[in-house]
């Protein structure tokens, strides 16, 4: 069968179950349903016991079975230590054909790839991939069952509806005291929030929290509480601070990719979209860094002030919120060690949970009262559709995080590309590799070579075919790309099926095939 | 039947259902259970519309319906407008046979009693009851049905558990923006947490915040958020500051008053609960209040720091936070303006959830941590069980709150009080008209004519027995009362049962029943 966006889908994926199309960003939106959710309500006693110093000594108590979901969080990105730890731990044990759920997996996840070969992972489903080892297994089909790749908010989605059920989630956890209150924001490898395990800190049926920093009780702040948590163990250390927060987050310093950030900013302008009370997101890469940057000077130069920043939270925010160009901070993931910093000081800088940042299936979210989006991404085609997933050689180096859910909710998104990116290659393509989001909810393609609205915001067209700002028409910046000698790999795929393209509401918008060897 | 405390119960009660008799305090602890819970999970469209500006507006479109549940919290205590203004609304409506579900209702609900008297209201549950009008209707037998009793800890377990389903919550905000974010610290009727609502707002069908102080998105801090709310009204006063916080808090000033609570803190030290890292309770009343200040001077004296102070909050507890001799404040309640105005400005000040604070069935909650719980209560009988629900009269004047949940959890409590009250009555009977806390969980009883131990705790007995304090059997107190004149009022009951004591699990300690007229 096809989906409302042409993609070919299957109607069962072994392994993965039956597969719902995707039928249009808005077709479940205001849906009530009553849902029954089984919890497991433990009853604790007094004086009972939840602290241990020893994993291997937790792991005797834990109710380990071949089949399990276990979960983790990605807020020490590329710094974790936990994951690795506790499914060595696990496999030691010989538990087999494990669904990993994690809110993301990076390059430091590497000591996954030999538990996915000798089956003690059989599947893994993720919000955030960091390019590597793991998501190259993945695409090379070292894992028995597709990955589920998931939204942020689709991922809460899941968890809550009881679609994605947890049997165990372990929460690496830089505070924590031995009841089990713990905070992401303290502690010597403070990573900002936990927000992307709350979902499974609610609804898994049991809670471990993996702690470097055992503090007295009660830890303050305490972000997840006590009355969610079935045990404490404590280890050596959950992570390494060089990995949690990159030094890496900056402003690009490319002339060319400064004009497109300033560019995306005159758009926005010109569109009616600069104006007191903004609220606006950007992602981490460096022409969204400097779209957030030129923003800034566009506010001080109009005298406007606006409302929140959104999402992963930067060091370009946190300046905005000290500054009072932004009232409040909403935060679901720090991204740099000046967000960390801010949010254990300032109560202006708020944590959402990931539900309430962006799970399409609650009373409302906040993507919903978002303005501006500026969106990265691989690849966008002629209907806007845009792929966060696969590379141009089909491997999956990324997954939608925020993407799609913001790109729903805002009130405008934008993506900010070069047009011609290494190779060279095309920005835009008549098909793109995957889609992640899907094109009507993406508003316009900012490039150095021309800005592409989406026909159907009739309303932008209107408000821009006079500003000067070179607007075009997507193809033609497809045509263009072709004229500048853009080549296009053609990646081999298998039929085996490696991966699910989750929308936020759990249709799939796409599925990921399998890389062959060249 | 009996329960294990010799209250005789039927096994069924008409318009309650099937009576869980009581069978001890940690019977059903540590025990887990699987329990569906269904919950309307509604998918907000971007752009819907919250925000509604008129009661009578917005009660269009509410699912109102004759045998309903509607609940309210109690934070903004005897000021509250917002229980008196919804339900004249919905009876205005012509809608019957509502349950109102409240964590507490005062003298200043006079006006739902001509509801309870024309079928609009037909049952209540409570967990905290002020004396007055409203609990006097309930004990003279104008609700169709039995009220229901339970514990600040048991009202969330009730909820959590589905075993109270609420069908529309109506939450008094002191800020709100237009998405249901809300606090209760900020706004000109500020009431500092909004504890008691918390799973209301996660499990109620419907939700519906009424504030009279509209701010700009996002409200900062959100306290509960916008993933669990429907609907905003603005009112024009949600409550009158004069009855939100008492001035009246305040130490008692008697001296031999002050001589108990000194006392008090002596059985404390000698037992060893006055020690660093200690943490303590107290109630609101003037003896309790002199507790808290003479722990104070205690803890100066032996130069100690105590951890944590819990429940409801007030100026005593603020000062020791000041002064570095308590580390955090655990809120589920401020008590007066010091309190209020402290949970604005301090982070170490934290708000806990009803079922964080006290719900007995979940993973763990706090009062579990406690070391010392200092109560109040009516009358004690000679097995030590509490009453804190019926005055001498028979007829209702209080209810649990936390009285019973703390008793349990704490590692020592401690009722404080004159032993001969006015009348004279005394304090000690041989059965207590009303079992609110069991004997099983009171573990000393300090009073200015000696002390009396639980014969259970002979830890305590031992400690205590060479302190040169007077340590009295509590029979040997019920003999004194009487020598010293104690009259007993032998109110006249009928045989309908108007309210149900549960206990924090939600067996049945007791029931009321109907006072006749004199």
């Amino acid at each position: 069968m096809k989906n409302c966006i042409g993609r070919e889908l299957p109607e069962y994926i072994e392994g993965y179950g039956k597969v719902r199309p995707f039928e249009g960003a808005f077709v479940n939106s205001g849906k009530p349903a009553s849902r029954p959710v089984s919890k497991i309500m433990k009853s604790a006693v007094p004086g009972g016991r939840k602290l241990y110093s020893s994993l291997d000594e937790l792991m005797e108590i834990l109710p380990l079975k071949d089949g399990m979901c276990v979960s983790f969080h990605h807020h020490l990105r590329n710094g974790d230590k936990v994951t690795n730890l506790v499914m060595q731990a696990i496999a030691a044990r010989g538990i087999k054909d494990i669904h990993l759920s994690a809110s993301g997996l990076f390059a430091c996840h590497e000591p996954l790839v030999p538990l996915m070969e000798d089956g003690t992972i059989t599947q893994i489903s993720v919000s955030t991939f960091g390019a590597g080892p793991v998501a190259q297994a993945v695409s090379a089909g070292k894992l028995q069952k597709p990955a589920i790749l998931r939204t942020h908010g689709g991922r809460a989605r899941a968890i809550e509806s009881g679609e994605q059920h947890i049997d165990i989630v372990f929460i690496a956890a830089p505070s924590c005291d031995s009841q089990g209150n713990m905070n992401g924001s303290h502690g010597k490898n403070a990573c900002g929030c936990l927000s992307y395990n709350y979902p499974d800190a609610e609804f898994a049926d049991c809670v471990v929290a993996v702690t470097d920093n055992l503090v007295d009780y009660p830890c303050c702040p305490a972000e997840i509480t006590e009355n969610f948590v079935d045990y404490v163990v404590t280890v050596d250390s959950i992570g390494d601070p060089a990995g949690i927060v990159s030094g890496a987050m900056k402003v690009t310093t490319d002339p060319n990719r400064l004009a497109i950030a300033q560019r995306a900013v005159d758009v926005l302008d010109r569109a009616g979209y600069v104006k007191e009370g903004m609220s606006f997101q950007t992602g981490a890469g460096g022409i969204s860094l400097a779209v957030a940057d030129r923003m800034r000077e566009r506010m001080l130069e109009k005298g406007i002030k606006g409302s929140f920043g959104i999402g992963g939270i930067h060091g370009y925010f946190v300046k905005l919120l000290e500054e009072g160009l932004l009232k409040t901070l909403l935060d679901v993931q720090c991204f740099d060690l000046e967000a960390v910093e801010n949010m254990a000081k300032d109560p202006r800088h708020m944590i959402l949970s990931a539900s309430q940042y962006a799970n399409p299936e609650n009373k409302g979210c906040a993507v919903n009262q978002l303005d501006v989006m500026i969106l990265g991404g691989f690849e966008v085609d002629t209907d806007f559709n845009l792929n966060v997933i696969t590379g141009s050689n089909g491997v999956i180096m990324s997954a939608s995080g925020g993407n799609a859910d913001t790109a729903a909710g805002s009130k405008i998104s934008v993506v900010v590309s070069d047009l011609m990116k290494k190779g060279p290659r095309c920005l835009i393509k008549d098909k793109v590799i995957t889609v992640t989001t899907p094109g009507e909810t993406v508003d316009a393609v900012v490039t150095d070579k021309g800005i592409a609205i989406n026909p159907r915001r009739t309303d932008l067209i209107e408000k821009l075919k006079d500003s000067g700002l070179p607007l075009v028409d997507i193809r033609d910046l497809l045509k263009l790309g072709e004229e500048l000698g853009a080549i296009r790999e053609n990646p081999k795929f298998g039929d085996r099926i490696v991966a699910v393209a989750e929308y936020r509401d759990g249709t799939v918008t796409d599925v990921v095939r399998q890389v062959l060897p060249e």
